[in-house]
């Protein structure tokens, strides 16, 4: 599929408030800030870093758990840092709401293991002090040790997690979309009314899993909903995005299997009964740039020396022939470029051994290949606008190699030469929140979305109020 | 007991994200500024206003569910906006860390409806962020309403709930303080291991009612465990609080109530074998302040004019004639004093009744009277120093009728006179931690309280790493 698109690229780097995210021993390079995860003056100057690269977001990965999975327990993550320790990403996106102004949070948070009031209570309550930047990475969890940190023997099964997220989002819904109607709050001092009880309501959840009474404890925020995001590989999990997600980090090794990827979860959202168009794209991408082709390959090269290898190094990545072949596979970390470990998450052995064959076929390849590109700031704006054009991708969600560097050599180099092409822009416009910015609609769910059935008439006419009073703009 | 403070009062302000937190009706005052609870530059002004004024920490108040008390479901809490809508607490504060730099932050959180694994992270990484500012208050909840929002049919049984709260500190206890030895990171960037895999360990918790495998996903932060407060008033809440409270928030009618309260903790703790000087004892106050005795008056009777008394005018409270007299009552609401409601938590009807009684014969005295102060700066300073000389209070958490004018009455009348008294600090100490402000020991729990039997030796001896590199101060 060839396309054009009519909005800038979504620009979001993809973290993790962890020394190490997806690129074991960069840690250790001389230039590189990840030790400081932990002291806000690190988030701020990253936050303030995005916005002077009017970056859509800052996206947090997240797990609730350890990679106890190497046959050696706490031996090789603790070592290495791999994602442990790892603070709660949405207490840090919380602490950088305040010092930042326009930059889309978005937190990765698992439906599998926590009560969805509270959680709902924790999103509007960051959506409201954010005005509306709020976003929601959907997962459901696939560490052993995480179903064991919640008071379960083991993982539950893969397809029942997925049952468990669908009718979490859907009491997540019915509590920030529907209990509080748009005009409730009336603030209206001479008659003494704060809110008005008749368009306040209990939800009554009662399902198979979940059973909530509500009203949900906050008033209506700016987006109402965060703006949903969905990673599933799994065909369960294609369908679950299908259906949910307003944004998809898709996957796929080339760019035939992103584009397919795309082309087939649009075609599962319709069957939903989704306008489409209403799903936006983004691929994972790992990027250095140069001012030169050269000066990028001579950075690669540097980086490569401090890439830890330790986790296949010492165990070779778990034996895909254990498996049967078409046996859902939760939890594998291998090994897919030099020095670069790829996570993949409920993927079938046969997809795995099939992706690692091709990505290694591929190494000595040049042109621009997924998730990885080297050069300078015209090559690797051709690789991102080839992919944008032949996939239908919207936007990309790039990771560093070297904290802060990789990304301030995007924001430096990329970014320019991205809005020289009208591909990227150039300012940020007022008052907009994270959905209208991402899918240019309304701030609230689109009338397609499963959510949108919760809206009164009233919203779907009209901007939700915020608290009472105007917020002064910084 | 008439005893001398040799450390600062402890100044604490009392406060909810909510638009009425003690005093129903106050957000229809023109200069009151509640209905901008939702804006971010409320709680950067209000943060900076208490740092201005040397306070050791706002305190947030919290519930999980609504008052449907009174009859009529929603009709009543939400017309008056009486506690709802209410913004998630550690949310809010974790905004205000960065816009802060010396204030304590510490929120209220129930043990009885989610997992401790995931609470303990949350409160890890804002300890972390906020070096070392962080304070939990620990209850149970007490709404029905609650109950139902997290998939019960009613409440958990008053002392079960206890039971549940005491393992699952328990479990935050091993997670914060034990599963991480002091010196477990290491971050060597030469020899490639950022934490010693040796000094990680699983907790490995299997109790009653919590299964919990560990490890903390936080390495140690400043405090490791958050300064502990309590404000149990029943008497398995006040075994609660000798056994795990650093600070209590007591209660009591009169200064001799106060008084036996404070002794009577004390002795418990030393009954589980704490010092029972590593207790502070903070009481409620509200407190109206004028240049002049007359100016506060007026404000006074300025302020009552907007008081709202349709809660208990519209029911009269419940009647605590339908209680047996020993048994325990878990949500009442009462009229205390002109406008101004209190909540009595988990007492038996003999005891409210008596104290309603008890506030009703005190109107008229002149003497100072807890909770409630109206006079000049010097009037309000000798009460203050009445109380804390003759109940043994280590300093109060004052409550706002008009947000902020009360505060900053507070600040810019009261504490002025404090400090020429030598009864509060003038500045903050440099990389103080709330609980070395709070309690004048070091930033990790007392040896005598019962998280330091999961201390290692290490821990004893040295104050806590942060995450490797140094924090800048701002």
């Amino acid at each position: 599929m060839s396309r054009e698109r009519s909005r800038p690229l979504i620009l979001s780097l993809f973290e993790m408030a962890s020394v190490v995210h997806l690129a074991p021993g960069m840690w250790t390079h001389p230039s590189d800030r990840r030790r400081e995860i932990g002291d806000l003056s690190f988030w701020r100057e990253l936050g303030q870093l995005l916005e002077h690269g009017t970056f859509d977001q800052l996206f947090l990965a997240d797990v609730v758990g350890v990679y106890d999975v190497y046959g050696d327990g706490l031996e090789t993550p603790v070592r290495e840092g791999f994602q442990v320790p790892a603070l709660d990403p949405l207490i840090v996106l919380a602490a950088v709401a305040d010092v930042t102004d326009r930059l889309g949070l978005s937190a990765t948070f698992s439906t599998t293991y926590e009560p969805p009031f509270a959680f709902a209570r924790r999103l509007s309550t960051l959506d409201q002090l954010s005005r509306g930047r709020l976003g929601w990475n959907v997962v459901t969890s696939y560490l052993g040790n995480a179903a064991r940190n919640f008071g379960l023997a083991d993982q539950i099964e893969h397809d029942e997690r997925y049952r468990i997220a669908d009718e979490f989002l859907d009491v997540v819904y019915k509590l920030v979309v529907g209990s509080w109607e748009s005009d409730a709050v009336r603030a209206d001092a001479a008659a003494g009314v704060y809110a008005d009880p008749a368009r306040v309501h209990y939800i009554d959840h009662a399902g198979e899993r979940f059973r909530v009474q509500g009203p949900h404890l906050v008033a209506p925020t700016p987006q109402r909903l965060p703006v949903i995001i969905q990673a599933g590989s799994s065909l369960t999990g294609l369908a679950f995005a299908a259906k949910h997600a307003e944004v998809v980090f898709v996957g796929g090794g080339t760019l035939e299997e992103v584009r397919d990827n795309i082309a087939s979860i649009r075609r599962e959202a319709e069957a939903f009964g989704r306008d489409p168009e209403q799903l936006a794209f983004i691929a994972g991408a790992t990027v250095t740039v140069g001012r030169t082709e050269g000066e990028a390959h001579e950075k690669a090269r540097e980086h490569a020396r401090y890439a830890s290898h330790a986790i296949d190094h010492r165990r070779r990545g778990p034996d895909l022939r254990r498996y049967r072949p078409d046996e859902l596979v939760e939890d594998i970390i291998a090994r897919k470029d030099d020095g670069y470990l790829m996570l993949i998450r409920g993927w079938r052995p046969g997809q795995v051994v099939a992706d690692l064959q091709a990505a290694s076929s591929r190494r000595d390849d040049r042109g621009p290949r997924p998730f990885t590109v080297v050069g300078s700031p015209r090559q690797v704006a051709d690789a991102i606008q080839h992919w944008t054009e032949q996939t239908g991708l919207d936007g990309f969600n790039f990771a560093q190699r070297v904290s802060f560097d990789s990304i301030r050599d995007i924001v430096e180099l990329v970014v320019p030469e991205l809005r020289s092409r009208g591909l990227a822009r150039s300012s940020y416009r007022d008052g907009e929140t994270l959905r209208e910015r991402i899918l240019g609609t309304g701030p609230l769910p689109h009338g397609s979305h499963p959510a949108s059935r919760y809206l009164d008439p009233a919203q779907l006419a009209v901007p939700a109020p915020q608290f009472a009073v105007a917020a002064t703009p910084r």
